[in-house]
């Protein structure tokens, strides 16, 4: 008989859950890890991982459409989308089995099924796992992580179908290219399919019900996503309103109000990425002192919900809904039960990334939040075209920009779009998160040439001026 | 008549030159430049923006050859290595311009010819400058800033002759692609190069003196970058002693001995890329008390030379031999003349870059330096095959490692191979800089899915072990 009683049982084998059990082992707890569909979660199976491999495919197709710029010519260049779609798949399915293999390595048991708190027996923590309605395993811990995550939001009217309205399920996994796609939601999610689809020859409409795209970055950025979608052919329609859906054969018409016009649009395929909910439900929140705010658990700095001995991370936690965002709260709850002294996460510290093309990526307040939370701000902004190395991979389109604390010299905020900004905007978080001034970051000495001497350049030109602009 | 009165003159418009004349502007001084040949010098000309621009486009050549793998085909795929090489002139020639323009708008003067110290006269330096032997004006300036740079060494025998032995301005300007290269020296301007014309399609060996390809980096990326370029088909000889080059008609031959073995080599083009030496000579350094090591110009932490008012930066001021290191000490030595509190650029956090494929970037004490140093060590290590996002890319090469001080956990060093690393060392350099330790560091929150959490995995692998291997 298989071992039920553990230091810790975590519920949902996501990016929070997977990792959180990893760093309890590794801090010598016993844990389990209870996980309904696939381990490494929505992120790892249908999110983050396989549309970074979709999305790698469409800036070759990019490139591929682009080559006479760089000397080079090709005939007959083709895609076969079953192809890309497989190596998604298969990019996804090696990394599903990575995290199945670093539990076994790190001998955390996976229960298959669907797990549920059950009470209490004995000042211990009751979880029952059950599969397709079935018993599997009753469990006991003195500490229970809940990591259940979040789906796709529904909006009524725009139920997915599996043929004409997709969730981001169906989008991941299109057996052929629809002609014409409306996205619904401009957040990074719908941006990110919208640029996959696009840059594989698509023609893409977006619709958002907020004034401008992308609208948790800041407005400058939003803006410059805007030009050069615009620039690459996509159809934006902002403060939109969305009529009622009339599905046609294989093909959906609709009405769009949108800069006091209607559009009439008909496209083959829709695709809605409207945000997402809590997955509370079922979960034996009922009768504990668990609160639940719309579809999320409160939780405090810690991730401890009302209930003692019970955790909440990632998803179900509140926003940002973010992988990493999770995993930290997995770090930091683990080491809190394992007696270590941990830090709460500042929600203004975790950074932020968009995978269109071009990239997008920030950190901290936006200019407009920092004015708005009182304070004075020095700004600065540095493009690309007075990058040498983006000029040198023909990226010319982009942009740093920085806020900081006029008085105290912190950096608030930090905003990027362009060519390789996901990957860079950690310099940026590591001084966030070591409250550095614009001092310790004018004295650093970035790499020439990188595009990330842009980031430099934008802290100089938030005070005595940038050199090379 | 123009003016001739400055406070500052600065002999030299390359990285280093430049840059300080537009801090010096900024900061209120009258300033000029000297330029013998081109503004931007060396890096920007013949350095390091061309050959980003060529090493982009080999980096093109060998994703065209896998585009399989990614689910895309093409035939007759070719390239027009004039155009190739046209575009590298055209990305130098837009920035040298771009260079022009910004020292116009900071109202820096640029005197086109040959600058030299002549004497002093009221307190006051003297430059003359000429052109094609002949004088073209006398400036006197306050202070005088020595930029002016470096160029490659001429091993004897191996001379470059324009046809089949090759500095690296014939190197970066091919007419046609020799079928067999061979590069002297596996510095990053050697590896840089070979990394080019392999990725485009020519046989190449590098051979190097010493007893490992990149020899400045940390053992284990040496190893990983002769690993990683055997597999791309280079041919390596390291600890290798050169025979006599004979030339025929339209190829070189020679022996090489490495590996107590003799190899006879024939190829069609030779690169000599064995190093630099500083431009020292008809400057006016007679007779004053400026000293020069070898080929370099002693200067304190300050840039400071023997003579009151006179400094030297860059690559005249000795290693490292970056473009980015002259920047900073030209903006230090204006910030200092201008009565400015500056700080001593500190050389262990000055990063360094090889845009090789994959790529390599480090920033402070190798492991063995660290040791030698006398610190105990705790060393961390995290492979790219453990990170997502490096699958997603199909990017699977890669190392991070970190190496810090046991006793405070202070950042000693960071050495990385793989895509994209020369834009995410900044991270690394930003936390020595700011003397970070492990702590700050494995509080940072880098986001998902990135290359860049590979730099966190390497972080925790030094200490509590990484969560993704």
């Amino acid at each position: 008989m298989s071992k039920t009683e553990f230091d810790i049982v975590v519920i949902g084998g996501g990016p929070g859950g997977y990792v959180a059990a990893i760093r309890a082992a590794q801090l010598g707890l016993s844990t389990a890890v209870v996980e309904a569909n696939h381990l490494g979660g929505i992120c790892l199976n249908w999110g983050c991982i396989p549309t970074k491999a979709l999305l790698r495919s469409s800036e070759i197709n990019h490139l591929l459409h682009n080559l006479g710029e760089f000397g080079f010519a090709a005939d007959n260049v083709r895609f076969d989308l079953d192809k890309v779609v497989k190596r998604s798949r298969k990019v996804a399915g090696q990394l599903s089995a990575g995290v199945a293999h670093l539990l076994k390595k790190n001998k955390v048991p996976v229960f298959d099924g669907f797990g549920k708190l059950a009470g209490t027996s004995g000042g211990r923590r009751k979880i029952e796992v059950t599969k397709d309605g079935k018993p599997v395993a009753t469990l006991s811990a003195a500490n229970v992580i809940l990591a259940t995550g979040a789906r796709a939001r529904v909006l009524p009217g725009l139920e997915p179908d599996g043929k004409l309205i997709w969730s981001y399920r169906e989008a991941m996994v299109p057996t052929e290219m629809p002609k014409r796609l409306l996205v619904v939601g401009s957040g990074a999610i719908g941006i990110e399919f919208a640029s996959f689809y696009r840059n594989m020859g698509a023609e893409v409409t977006v619709v958002e019900v907020l004034d401008r795209i992308l609208p948790v970055e800041d407005e400058e950025i939003s803006a410059l996503a805007h030009k050069a979608f615009v620039k690459q052919g996509f159809t934006l329609l902002t403060g939109a309103k969305i009529g009622p859906i009339r599905k046609n054969g294989d093909s959906v018409s609709l009405s769009v109000e949108a800069g006091g016009k209607t559009h009439d649009i008909t496209v083959d395929r829709v695709i809605s990425a409207v945000g997402i909910v809590g997955n509370v439900e079922n979960i034996g929140l009922e009768g504990t002192a668990i609160q639940v705010d719309r579809t999320h658990i409160k939780v405090d700095a810690y991730c401890r919900t009302g209930e003692p001995g019970v955790y909440a991370i990632g998803d179900i936690a509140g926003p940002p809904w973010l992988a990493h965002k999770a995993s930290h709260e997995g770090v930091m709850c683990v080491e809190a039960i394992a007696g270590r002294h941990v830090h709460p996460i500042d929600p203004r510290n975790i950074p932020g990334c968009t995978y269109c093309r071009p990239q997008v990526a920030s950190v901290g307040m936006t200019e407009a939040a920092a004015k708005a939370a009182g304070h004075t701000v020095r700004v600065g902004r540095f493009p690309f075209i007075g990058n040498g190395k983006a000029i040198a991979m023909g990226e010319p389109e982009g942009l740093v920009k920085t806020v900081f604390d006029a008085k105290t010299g912190e950096l608030l905020g930090a905003h990027m779009i362009g060519a390789e900004v996901t990957e860079m905007i950690q310099g940026y978080v590591i001084a966030r998160t070591s409250e550095l001034t614009d001092a310790e970051l004018k004295e650093t000495v970035f790499p020439h040439p990188t595009i990330s001497e842009a980031m430099h350049e934008a802290v100089l030109a938030a005070y005595d001026g940038a050199l090379h602009i």
